[in-house]
């Protein structure tokens, strides 16, 4: 079997694609299949080498590269390509023609392959936003206040409509913010929920550009990527056809994040953290949604992560090249 | 002050131009706006004449036709050209291509003009589907069960964001059912609603696909052009951040039609319409909201119809030259 995924070469996406090498397969409505072939598309390669990973680079909102990604040997499809929320809201164009014209073609591409492939979308909690209460639910409508949840709502509408038409097998996660992102800083306005972890641990300083009580929705990269394994064995039965589901996370305040930093790093680590407010960011962050009752998705076998150590365990063990400032505990 | 209707040579766009027409201005931002020309933008010309109507056909989903559709001058655009529900359903590309992609274009034209042209978008309850409550109300997530009611809320959702980013000042409305629709029938899945009143007045028979229990949420084409001018005259501080809304409404079921029918045209009326279930029309319609709890439209001053008997007295005066079948009753 044969396994594409878009942004291929992205964080996300190259630790999915090590997930599925180690597993070696996934279990699908034929039995187990096995992981033959697994296509990073992006825009570069990644630094993930393997006998079965095949980089391919180009533009996921151009007709033609999109048209030539699918084969008949194309069981699944993940659909990571995206630009990100701050990038979204910065350049409106290139995420309407990324987000919303590159989802569409990468679903058609998948239609005009015939053989319903099933297909992974990654939504995000950005699509709930505005008057919100004080716990979503499953029940709660998405109501986007930002040009990248408007986009990833569309894609899920879209995923669940070719799925009514038996175009594709389609399921969308709506993703915690996932901390802790090891690497630069990117575009998304969530950036210093990983950075004030990250930047100590590197023996880098940080900024806190939000109250240390602010509270975010987040879940580990582990967590994330063992979530979009099951979110692709679920059959179709399970999901029924509401295609598309809040996944577990963590609630956790920035003050915790500084916690379980001084744990593993002590009143040093926490020393490089700087309490600096940006409007801009506040402004963003006061319409997101920091807590969630994901019923329909525990009962569904969604997990996320214990505690919010651990996710900083995890971490560390991940990226031991990364942790640079004295004195670090690897361990519990 | 010029007027853009798209879809003006339809139903609803001949009913508003006339309403438009009548009033002679509409209550915008800077006070009162004569209305000195109402381009109706359609495949082809309309029945009504008037040296202020202007009709100029083409393809909404011609990027060059809609570029040139708003000028400077255009500070009101109603946005009505759509495929419905049985013929979105029936042609999916079609419909992808006129709903989603000729609404997109026609959004972006606006943003070009530059000078936030106030948007009326015409969604409609078919937005709301699958696992329904009894009553919906304003707290409901839409989750439609059709591509048509897909692309609506796909519509919506660029309506508020090409809001919430200064492009333009828009609202959504979720229009009802409009019953009754007078001439020929249309795609529209719901169109015997229409037929079992519009058919039996001009002497013709009718077919009834539902049961008689079957209820529905309905409007009057008056009712509803009323609440596109309303729509349009309420400012953007009344709509807020929240661009989408449920119309007031009816609920009626076939029985009540009928009851309504044999008011007025008495039992030979009703002897011309006859029960025959069809399967394909019954799985949709299982599916539609029926009953609306519309407190927000209310609260925002909204009216529809007081009862089904005034709709169906109101369809006879407004089309006299329909009524074939000796006898009818033409007032109260
Ligand atoms: N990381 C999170 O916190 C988070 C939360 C919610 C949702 N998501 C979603 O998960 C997905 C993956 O996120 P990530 O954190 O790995 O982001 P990432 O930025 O690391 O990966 C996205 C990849 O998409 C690629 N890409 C962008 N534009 C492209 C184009 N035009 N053509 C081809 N490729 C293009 C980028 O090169 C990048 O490698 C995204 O869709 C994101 O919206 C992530
Ligand atoms: N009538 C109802 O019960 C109802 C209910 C809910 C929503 N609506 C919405 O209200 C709007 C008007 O409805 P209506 O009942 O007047 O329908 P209608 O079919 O009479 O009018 C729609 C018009 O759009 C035009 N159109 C279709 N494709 C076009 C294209 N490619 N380019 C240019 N014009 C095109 C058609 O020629 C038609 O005149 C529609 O958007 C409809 O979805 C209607």
């Amino acid at each position: 079997m044969k396994i594409l995924i878009t942004g291929g070469a992205g964080f996300l996406g190259q630790q999915l694609a090590r997930a599925l090498l180690d597993r070696g397969s996934l279990r699908l409505a034929g039995g187990e299949a096995k992981v033959d072939r697994i296509v990073c598309f992006d825009q570069g390669a990644g630094a993930l080498q393997d006998a079965r990973v095949e980089y391919r680079t180009g533009d996921i909102a151009d007709p033609a590269t999109v048209r030539g990604l699918i084969d008949r040997d194309t069981a699944v499809v993940v659909h990571l390509a995206a630009v990100v929320s701050g990038g979204a809201e910065a350049d409106f164009d290139l995420g309407m023609r990324v987000n919303l014209d590159g989802t569409r073609l990468l679903l058609d591409a998948c239609r005009t392959a015939g053989h319903q492939p099933r297909v992974l979308f990654t939504s995000s909690i950005a699509v709930f936003g505005g008057d919100l209460p004080a716990v979503v639910t499953d029940a709660t409508t998405p109501t986007p206040q930002g040009s990248y949840g408007i986009q990833k709502l569309v894609g899920e509408l879209l995923v669940a409509d070719y799925s009514r038409k038996g175009y594709i097998d389609g399921r969308a996660v709506r993703v915690p913010t996932v901390v802790v992102r090891p690497g630069a800083p990117n575009a998304a306005a969530s950036g210093f929920a990983s950075g004030i972890i990250r930047e100590p641990l590197a023996g880098v300083a940080a900024i806190l550009p939000v109250e240390p009580a602010t509270k975010m929705w987040v879940a580990s990269p582990r967590a994330v990527v063992g979530m979009f394994l099951h979110a692709l064995e679920l059959s179709p039965q399970d999901w029924g056809w509401n295609r598309s589901i809040n996944l577990p996370g963590l609630v956790v305040s920035m003050e915790e994040e500084l916690a379980a930093l001084r744990e593993v790093g002590g009143d040093a680590a926490v020393a490089l953290v700087r309490h600096q407010p940006d409007e801009k960011v506040l402004k963003l962050v006061r319409t997101w949604a920091a807590n969630f009752d994901t019923a329909r998705a525990l009962a569904m076998g969604f997990r996320a992560d214990p505690d919010f150590a651990t996710i900083v365990r995890a971490y560390i063990e991940d990226n031991p090249t990364a942790i640079k400032l004295p004195g670090v505990r690897r361990s519990a």
